[in-house]
């Protein structure tokens, strides 16, 4: 393996390979020999030719799933979540997998210091950074088979179509599968393209520790499975062309629209708080209404509350975590503490929700009666509160022209019926294409997921969607590859 | 140790102990020297000559304290919590002191199957059940100093008091430690009573598990710290003639409204209620307002309705513990669980309490506008609601001769400003005297605790209310005793 920086031109064609099955060749690549198919000759309809194999695709996902299996839902043999924390040995098991799989493909595979994993296909012209497909195969502890794997999937179910059909790109292209995106073992989501974007100092990422009750870090853990890379985790070492994503959209608002493809403008602002709230354990038989400092029923009220100031702000407004203290059914909770995570695509908006929240849950604290909540409660007793910041991360715009080949490359996927079934969308969730935005140009594809579920074992893509987000992906590709340079 | 009920008169004075200090003196009892006191004797004057140890008291439970020390909460050596839970290594030293001294003063020691320990002081007639104070050494596992250990410390305090003082009462008088009262441990408060009392069955005791993470139950624990007696655990193989309890109130009214003694004359009915609300996980990003089912959101609106019920129904409701799923920062929870605890003087008004929240909760799962709860809302996914009756404590009424006994000592013992500063009322919390009431009568004394706190570290009672309590408590049986056979 080595670093896509010490490479040169030194691909070259092998015409004996051409007769050999793709799955195994081992090819190199000529500069152009005539028969091969250039990205930058095709046209619509040569493009149109070049289609993903939908059973090979599901194939392959379902067969790395072997690697983290996780709850049933299902009867069928692939009806089963995943739980394949980052770095675990079920992570290194699909990580060897992709390395295999890639290199088999004829590319160069590259692991930086965050452990993100780079195969990349060489072009006509090498002297120019990739394009990249990039994704994730680490999910969240009860997960599901599509979140970040069908991006990786994506990603070598195209490798294999230039393969089966000799294209060979104007520039190189890639597949990156990124470290620890979910965030859930090592709790900071998208914390490898955040350090490769410059975004995360290397240190801060290194030393992150997995979550209770374990102890190893992430450098530790990279280590330990063997993908502690020498290449530096930077933009500057592994720079890119442009990433593209395709990933489950995880919300429902393709299904509840009928469309097939979402074309993704951007990504949502979003802050993580922790509010904590402090009042007084009591006992529940013997402390009458007024003499209590309930923190579970003032935090109740903040919960109703951001809910409805999100109402208000055409926001989102969640908490996903709550402790409470002592925790005895016959005492009254002294101290509450939970997330607050709150969204919007516009900037502004999450300044705002955040401005009304750091304002209300005092008053509301204090025991003053905001938007009638108090209506028909007892007075009693003040408590305090605090709100901290956890995560911040701005609103995120895609690139013009990764969105126009996006754009492009769904309308030719779905043909005439298209301008009904191609909508354009911002993502509610964070992905790694937020930080890769950051250092070139970037754009994402959405594909519907069965009523939107997602962090969730019966999380569900259809094997026809899969297939035409995967189309979609590859055409944008090559569309954004033939336009390079222009 | 043998059971009371093999016992018979056995007790025969032994004048020549008489000389020995009261600390260690082995004392048997005559049926009626002459140069004793005789409570049938006693008028209201020599009564209040016997006077309880105000630093004696202070300093055993501060001793015993030695055993289970819990969270600190100021820098004078006793200002710590207690984190004794039952059967625990610490509840056996506790324990041990129990027996060692109540055997010292001349009492004998039943231990039952339920590990209630029975310490009995006999008197001139001892073919009749004896007279019992009692209460618990178990704490909560953030508890304090006071609740149940005052209780029992007053009732070894009144042994002392009758030794050195040489009284004879008419009826042996006794002191029960019950075991697991708190119900913090294994989780059913006031086990060991309701054994007695013919209400929990023995086995079913018997095999309580302790709560996350172990896996001993009480009787492994009874057995392990040698504390499974041969006496059945049973009214009927230990006989009370009445119960006496003192308490901190655990509760603010006594300090609130300047009194020093609450005559108790009941303890308000009450139901555990364990609800779970079932939605469905989602991301918190991706999933519009509209298109949730907040497990989180749903259960936040019943809490503050639960509130409002009670506010309207005269009643307390109170949540003190929450669990919910998955549990993570950027996922709607989709399944919450909490306890619910109603309680009212009145068991109508907790039934009441029951069928609203049994009506209304449901409704507010399925996204009906309850009490206005909705209102600046998005309406979204209904969602699913079950409620279970984990426990069922009906109002209990205390007996008016333990009642007046109690508020007769209260009186006598406060002085001329006694109608100021007694007030009878009923007890918020359980006290292992509810199913004490059932086969005997019971009363109880409560002595006002710092701001009502209890159930934390810094649960406090001033040493002169300690005192205070204990004093009734004294005289409360011996008026007792002295009514007897009238």
């Amino acid at each position: 393996m080595i670093s896509i920086a010490s490479r040169g031109p030194l691909w070259r064609c092998d015409n004996a390979t051409r007769l050999l099955p793709a799955t195994v060749a081992k090819r190199t690549f000529s500069t152009s020999p005539s028969w091969r198919l250039h990205t930058k000759e095709m046209e619509e309809e040569t493009l149109g030719r070049l289609k993903v194999d939908k059973g090979r695709l599901m194939r392959d996902i379902h067969h790395t799933c072997q690697w983290g299996t996780g709850e049933r839902w299902g009867d069928a043999p692939t009806e089963t979540g995943m739980s394949r924390l980052a770095l675990s040995d079920s992570d290194k098991e699909a990580r060897a997998w992709f390395v295999r799989t890639t290199e088999e493909f004829g590319c160069e595979v590259t692991i930086d210091s965050m452990g993100n994993i780079f195969a990349v296909r060489p072009g006509l012209n090498n002297d120019q950074p990739p394009t990249f497909v990039g994704s994730h195969l680490d999910t969240q502890p009860s997960g599901g088979r599509y979140d970040g794997i069908l991006g990786v999937h994506a990603g070598v179910e195209m490798l294999k179509v230039l393969n089966d059909n000799w294209v060979e790109t104007q520039y190189p292209v890639g597949v990156v599968n990124w470290t620890n995106e979910e965030g859930a073992r090592f709790p900071k989501s998208m914390v490898s393209s955040g350090v490769w974007s410059g975004d995360i100092p290397l240190e801060d990422a290194h030393n992150l520790k997995e979550v209770h009750p374990g102890n190893a870090t992430m450098a530790s853990e990279l280590k330990r499975i063997g993908y502690l890379g020498d290449t530096p985790c930077s933009h500057e070492s592994m720079p890119m062309a442009a990433h593209f994503e395709l990933h489950i959209e995880q919300g429902p608002l393709l299904e509840i629209a009928n469309k097939k493809i979402g074309v993704v403008t951007g990504v949502q602002a979003y802050k993580w708080l922790t509010v904590t709230v402090k009042g007084r354990d009591t006992h529940t038989g013997t402390t009458d209404l007024k003499s209590r400092a309930d923190a579970l029923l003032t935090a109740s009220k903040m919960i109703l509350h951001s809910h409805k100031l999100a109402t208000a702000n055409n926001a989102l407004a969640s908490t996903g975590i709550l402790y409470l203290k002592p925790g005895s059914t016959n005492t009254v909770p002294g101290e509450v503490s939970f997330s607050l995570d709150i969204r919007s695509p516009n900037d502004a908006t999450v300044t705002r929700m955040l401005s009304l929240i750091t304002t209300d849950f005092p008053r509301i604290a204090a025991g003053e009666n905001i938007s009638g909540l108090n209506d028909g409660c007892t007075s009693a007793l003040p408590l305090t509160v605090s709100i901290r910041e956890d995560f911040n991360s701005p609103a995120t715009t895609f690139h013009p022209r990764c969105i126009e080949a996006v754009g492009q490359a769904a309308h030719a996927t779905l043909g005439p019926d298209s301008k009904n079934l191609v909508m354009e969308m911002t993502s509610g969730a964070g992905h790694d294409s937020v930080y890769a935005s950051k250092r070139c140009p970037t754009s994402m594809v959405f594909v519907p997921c069965r009523e939107g579920v997602s962090h969730n074992p019966s999380e569900f893509c259809k094997e026809e969607d899969c297939a035409a987000g995967a189309q979609v992906l590859l055409q944008s590709v090559l569309r954004f590859d033939r336009g390079r340079g222009e």
